[in-house]
């Protein structure tokens, strides 16, 4: 993981909440388009012997909602982030250690979403978010959209 | 809890997982069309100080995949039952224990699914799932439908 001060933050925010530590989850890493997170397989573990359901969209979640949360720190701005709802597809088992990708989804806009907010003190946005099998076929997707609103 | 043997079953097979273990769940009620799974709040609690929604995601869909686990072993088949994609909607923030209850969507027929699981080895079903605020009105919804299939 990068040692930047906004991520050391946000891993700070996800180890503070007691369902998210329990995860064993870790940022893989951050480019400012794209938030990446790690969790053991052996913590996610089904019956079948694969990730469980669960864990995978928690993962896409928090994977989503941190780079929320990164944008609007990174704008200067204090905000709660709430997720609103979410479309989830698992096509594949995964059999693996579980890394979930999250960015915005195609036609969004960061600086819109951001001018919004600042604007009128709410925003939304809409993430996409992906595990993939190791050869790199999606395992499970998740399309999910985020409201940001400022603290008063 | 009920001690039935089914749900006594059921529970182990929740246990068995270290992802649903760590979640502190229990079986709250079963009766043959609804079943009902609790887990507190102060194992899923957010940054807010509310419910967790990967929390409340995995508890939905622990319940959907419960029942219909249920159902198969009620029909006196061995199937292995899979979570195919899930529609998530988060109307309100819970600060209570979460509370997760799964029936077959309107329209569906558990006769019709064990039957399609008996001939074709396969079957798919669409489940509802919800989880309540303490006033009764919906905190998260879950529309998912699961595949099961016959194990040779």
């Amino acid at each position: 993981m990068s040692s930047s001060p906004a991520l050391l933050a946000l891993d700070a925010h996800y180890q503070a909440m007691p369902p998210v530590a329990a995860m064993r989850m870790r940022i893989l890493g951050y480019d400012g388009a794209r938030l990446r997170l790690h969790a053991p397989l052996a913590q996610h573990v089904n019956d079948k012997g694969c990730a469980f359901g669960g864990s995978l969209i928690s993962l896409l979640t928090l994977a989503s909602w941190g780079l929320v949360t990164l944008r609007v720190q990174e704008a200067g701005l204090d905000a709660d982030v709430f997720v609103a709802d979410s479309d989830v597809r698992y096509l594949a088992p995964l059999f693996a250690d579980i890394e979930a990708e999250a960015r915005l989804d195609d036609g969004g806009s960061w600086d819109t979403f951001v001018g919004t907010l600042r604007e009128r003190g709410r925003a939304r946005a809409t993430l996409l978010a992906e595990v993939a099998l190791p050869d790199g076929r999606p395992a499970t997707t998740c399309r999910a959209r985020y409201v940001a609103i400022l603290r008063r």
